[in-house]
């Protein structure tokens, strides 16, 4: 095993540290238990969203903590639930007294943990709700999940509903945003090798010289099929088509299409295939009126990508836009002048 | 070789191709010959910044091409320094009357052929000045170099020079300030494995699986050493001490630190790098007063770090936060407010 660390165990706390070292000027780390929260929080008045799981996701979720986006985010172990304890202590943290709004990917212990932290917050007189998300079509349950798993769309959806609870959303309003967005998104993700969890040390799986996973999840789960390695267009195809049919999406949809890479596929590659959906989105009559590439929600160093297509509103679009300052993503859509233009 | 590309041959065009697709809306690509540049040049009264070298190191330098930024970046195949006509084409579609800053990095190929472009444009009529990048002090003289190489800094000098060239600064004073940052930055990496360029279908060399290489450069070429495989602690300390030592760094310095990951590394690993070099900063009497964490100028999918540190002055910490809105990097410090505030 070849990683940048110290020992095993000790990963995701000393990333923490590292966090708070590299943006203690804007965020705030808790070390017992973990979290990373918002320097200003909490914001009286303002709705809290937190979001979490397991590690070995990043820049997802800490790393989205700030104006715009996360209150808070609870970072278990490597592909590893946070607990109930941690999810409450983080909640109470970003409470301005407008509640706290969950964004929880399906995976059974996520959804079990952050179901028995609401409870414990609605004991102490905190206001919760939940949104799930579950944008994979690759399958119907898997190993860690009954029903479709949460990926790609977890990233649009902290930032959409980030910029909408900075506006002064409520809490009802949030969630009612947060299930007309997780109806709205749909992805697929492949792999070309797998990942090593720290403190097991060994690949989670592993494909041939000439293999690849198609439909994989973000912890190194089965997906569809294990097929011959294909080139990037055909890939294209294979993710695109079950994401389209779906919903379905339709001719004169205006779409975001999200490319993502799952952690150690170069950005060189994430084009390429970026390339080719743009074009298969085109040729189904789509619109892409908004885009995002690169790696937003990883798998630690696994080699390959998922794409994410998410119907757009007007509304969302000004969401979208919305201005956003955390550590990994900021945005600053700057107007350009005209050519020639002094 | 496992990669998610079509044709070795096409990888560039096709990336290309893909960054038009997703950011045609702000920028121009050219394929005939490749370059990109900013939707608005040229800009009459600015100086235009151009850089480029070969492909393989994105976001740089493609990413980098916005308002705030680079004007043109021009990306050779993989690997492969730019032609002459390529670094021509780039300048005088940039040229807004007031000259063009060419940003280069020291490899032999480059510095050639950014001086016969320069050559060129001077016979037509282009004011032309250079900054040369060779931060790297791992090594003197390498597999492709005369003198140190450009690594980490150039990064920065695009950010820095750039945002003074967007506030109008003259060619004459672009040029002064690029050589100050050039003084006052320094860079050493390290690899735990190497990369494959497509062309060639095997990696660039071999590791064993308790070896890394000390002081590699951004192509694979060889370092100071190879060494057994360390801990995150240990590998900050072989690339902090050499920089320190060498400029050196000074207590009461103020310093930007970038952790830098060359391609196929995890972000939570560069965290934990981070952790240990501002530590070792800390007790150097360094103060940290501005960051950078991630995977900004890689090696493909290489697995390993790099990092930097260039000493700040008042002016370079106002360039530094200025707003930047490139594909790949934005900027937008919100202020946030106090907590418990409204």
């Amino acid at each position: 095993m070849k990683k940048l660390i110290n020992e095993a165990a000790n990963v995701v706390r000393e990333a923490l540290e590292g966090i708070e070292a590299a943006h203690g000027d804007r965020l705030r780390v808790s070390l017992e238990p973990f979290y990373v929260v918002r320097g200003d929080a909490p914001r009286a008045g303002k709705v809290g969203l937190v979001s979490g799981g397991g590690s070995g996701h990043e820049p997802m979720h800490g790393g989205y903590v700030g104006r715009g986006m996360l209150d808070a985010a609870c970072p278990g172990q490597i592909f590893t639930s946070p607990t109930p304890d941690q999810i409450f202590a983080a909640s109470k943290a970003v409470n301005g007294g407008a509640g706290v709004l969950h964004i929880v990917k399906n995976y059974t212990g996520d959804v079990m943990n952050f179901e028995l932290a609401a409870e414990m917050l609605r004991d102490d007189g905190v206001a919760v709700e939940s949104v799930l998300v579950d944008d994979d079509v690759a399958v119907e349950n898997s190993l860690y999940t009954a029903g479709r798993r949460g990926v790609g769309l977890t990233v649009l959806m902290e930032k959409l509903l980030g910029a909408a609870a900075e506006d002064g959303a409520t809490l009802a309003s949030l969630k009612k945003l947060g299930e007309s967005i997780r109806a709205a998104g749909r992805s697929m993700g492949m792999a070309l090798t797998a990942c090593t969890v720290p403190q097991a040390g060994k690949p989670s799986f592993t494909l041939a010289e000439d293999e690849m996973e198609v439909g994989i999840g973000i912890h190194g789960e089965p997906g569809r099929r294990r097929a011959k390695l294909a080139t990037a267009d055909e890939i294209t195809v294979m993710l695109m088509e079950p994401i389209l049919r779906d919903l379905p999406f339709e001719s004169g949809d205006e779409i975001l299409l999200f490319v993502n890479g799952m952690g150690g596929t170069p950005l060189i590659e994430l084009y390429i295939i970026y390339r080719k959906a743009a074009e298969i989105a085109a040729q189904q009559g789509l619109k892409v009126v908004r885009n995002l590439v690169g790696s937003y929600i990883t798998s630690l160093e696994m080699s390959g990508c998922s794409i994410t297509l998410l119907r757009m509103t007007e509304e969302l679009i000004k969401l979208w836009d919305a201005p956003v300052d955390t550590p990994a993503w900021k945005n600053c859509r700057l107007t350009i002048g005209k050519p020639g233009a002094g």
